[in-house]
């Protein structure tokens, strides 16, 4: 008996698969040949540097060892502390921390210098604008990025020494990470403010929220940062632009304790208060508790894996595994996203703070498939939501089974960005991030998408060969 | 010049849509030939009385009425009262409350007797078990379904009238609506245990837990429980049997105000720390609101919208809204899902509970698309989660704008299901729940998907049509 299938049609259409140039299958279009498209580029910089970099047993031995390493950081909330008695050497002089990689006074964008005038008067420094930023420019103040401390801020990020900070453990390998408390939205010294209620509110929240938080997370022996995380992105977070579950769980789990806490219950209701107001607040213990988990997987010797990647507004900088303490760096990008209503990109300052350390852990834009509802305030469809997480599988060493996205039937996030990957398919890691005005002390005008300049990783890699 | 797309192929390859009986496309498969299935059934019932109701002006008008009134519907929580203040007219005398629709107590499954016998020794009516059974045997304590009082309960659903209950009020209709207060998982009434410590429990809640959160929400001016819901369900909740959003929401929510309602903080921390302990404490408001926003659209003469849906652990009952108080009543179903360690099938007991008026609002297993970590508590796939929100699209009237799934591009929950389309098309509604162990006391062994026996759908539109 003949099945029907051993009937072939005689003649077939012709058919084509096209590989990178556009162009090409743009004129077999054109001749109505259907065509699949390979997203394909041809590497970016110096083939010989990739060619030695992406043969080396020695680099691939260095990822293995350093992915165990992050994959098995396990990073908790341990107390609340002002910055001075947290990071004692910090601040053995007058210093002022800040995000991204290193930069002058002169060089800082607005909302920095905003920040950094704010942070001298709250300390006492100066009396007012003008003598702050005599200081600054004379440099009586030194500057230094948060992550050369282990530290880390959203936006401008800075932090003085008497501002409380998030203290987080690595129990697994012993290191301490840190940031400061969220201070909500609106004129925030993130933003680069500087008014009195903006340091009014900075001084509520070290000698009132700090002491109390500490004394709630020390109270309860910890919090698992990592598994509110967990949690939140099977809540709708991405816990980068959107941290709405995990601040909520904070809230959740920390309120009976703070409330055992407080000096009075009016306190207590102030601070939960003032807690339920943000969505953000968890925020930045997401980011110490990323830090901490990069941070496990650095300085492996010939690593090729990203262990940091911020913004000081004016550069953008990264850091890899078997490179140390060295930044590579580049300009900062403009965000293409969503404005809130008023403002528009000639408003934008460029990409700004340590928040992508997020992306580099494996979370933020890299997690939006399990995200989607955040296509609402970055912009885009739920369908960019999860493009950009399979997309970001290309790029990555791993998956991070703690960080599981039901939307991809519990698939671990990309995790440990491959410099080699990045430069090998011409393909830059996402990164989504709240738009700063350029002006200080506006605040937050908008939301969304941006890459960080592909020369930072075309750097890293020459050195990388270089080492080898 | 001649195009590709103009060149044909002489020979095509056969292929079969296959309409409803399976074996005509098995028997085309087996021959090689690609078949498309389409899923269909022949209607159930009596096709006059479907005929007639399909075809009838008033039954669309009747509808568009009554989803009119339950998308307009917004549902407050404005207090927590004892039951009996709450609902004096449930109780002018010796009465307790069940799910379901109505049951004598010979006919009550154990679970439902259990509970009923911990509402008598929690009043004082009896002072131990065997006295319980005779007063409730004897007809001396009345039983009713929760529903007949606009209150609904989950699994056995007992309220007696010191127990304290959600007060709901959807303010653009005026209809309140209420619920008990959630007692968390293990050895507790509503699986029907009733051993010292859960009577303990209910005291304290009825003591403590229900007054201090009735002061509380009433110095707030009530909470938006219809946004809490909306946020929950783009927070991976589906507000059945994923309420961990939604609880988060609502006790960072409430949090401050509980603070300063308490007596002292201790007491204030000792009901924190409740809320926190039980990812379904929100699970009962959640109910009121449901069964506040489906009452909206209750009693609309003509209309084939469902507007409840309870099981009784023997019965499942619905009520349809043009149909009155009418039930209209077919055997409880067995639950397919996951048990929890050390339990099976046979220590299940049939469906039971109001909790699937969630699923008659259009959320539960209706919802299940913005949910996919709840596969892992009810079994199956992400991808059965979204097919289960997808295929009820087929079985109600409208979406409801303000429950979007952001997994479905934002697109409404589907909600009202209309008896017409459940009998045309052959198909039930879905609805996901617990499973409570047949002996009393020993509480949820699992978790699964259900549904309601077809007879219900067919009585109902037989007698829509009678009534036409």
């Amino acid at each position: 008996m003949q099945h029907f299938t051993d009937i072939q049609p005689r003649t077939q259409a012709m058919a084509a698969i096209s590989v990178g140039a556009e162009l090409f299958a743009e004129a077999l279009e054109e001749q109505g040949v259907p065509v699949a498209r390979v997203a394909w580029r041809p590497p970016v910089g110096d083939l010989q540097a990739l060619t030695k970099v992406l043969a080396s047993q020695e680099v691939e031995r260095a990822n293995a060892l350093a992915l165990e390493r992050v994959l098995a950081a396990h990073p908790l909330i341990v107390d609340v502390q002002p910055a001075r008695e947290a990071m004692p050497d910090a601040f053995t002089r007058r210093k002022l921390l800040h995000a991204g990689p290193p930069i002058s006074w002169e060089r800082m964008c607005g909302p920095m210098r905003g920040a950094m005038i704010g942070a001298c008067l709250y300390e006492g420094w100066a009396s007012g604008e003008e003598e702050a930023r005599e200081l600054l420019a004379g440099g009586e103040i030194a500057c230094e990025p948060c992550h050369h401390h282990n530290a880390v801020g959203p936006m401008a990020g800075i932090i003085s020494p008497s501002m409380p900070v998030f203290v987080v453990e690595d129990y697994v390998h012993g290191n301490r990470t840190f940031s400061t408390l969220n201070e909500g939205l609106g004129k925030v010294l993130r933003y680069g403010a500087n008014a009195p209620e903006v340091l009014e509110r900075l001084r509520w929240m070290g000698e009132t929220l700090g002491p109390v938080l500490g004394r709630a997370i020390r109270q309860m022996g910890g919090l698992d940062v990592r598994a509110i995380m967990a949690q939140s992105l099977q809540m709708g977070d991405e816990c980068h632009n959107r941290n709405k579950a995990a601040t909520s769980l904070f809230a959740r789990q920390v309120a009976p304790a703070l409330v055992e806490s407080a000096d009075t219950p009016a306190q207590a209701a102030e601070i939960l208060r003032f807690i339920a107001g943000n969505d953000h607040f968890h925020l930045n213990p997401s980011m110490a508790a990323a830090k901490a988990i990069m941070l496990a997987g650095a300085n492996v010797p010939h690593s090729s894996l990203v262990v940091t990647m911020a913004r000081n507004g004016v550069d953008f900088g990264i850091r890899v595994s078997g490179l140390g303490e060295r930044w590579f760096v580049g300009p900062a990008g403009l965000i293409q996203g969503l404005y809130f209503a008023g403002y528009g990109p000639e408003d934008a300052n460029p990409d700004i703070g340590d928040s992508a350390i997020m992306e580099t852990c494996g979370v933020g834009a890299f997690a939006m498939a399990g995200a989607p509802a955040i296509v609402q305030f970055i912009g885009g469809t739920p369908e960019d939501a999860l493009r950009y997480t399979e997309e970001m599988y290309a790029l990555t060493m791993t998956r991070n089974p703690h960080f599981s996205l039901p939307a991809l039937n519990f698939q671990g996030v990309p995790t440990g960005i491959d410099i080699r990957q990045v430069c090998r398919l011409h393909m830059l890691p996402v990164i989504n991030t709240g738009i700063a005005h350029r002006q200080p002390g506006i605040g937050q005008v908008g939301a969304g998408i941006v890459y960080p300049p592909m020369e930072c990783f075309e750097q890293a890699l020459e050195a990388l060969a270089h080492q080898l």
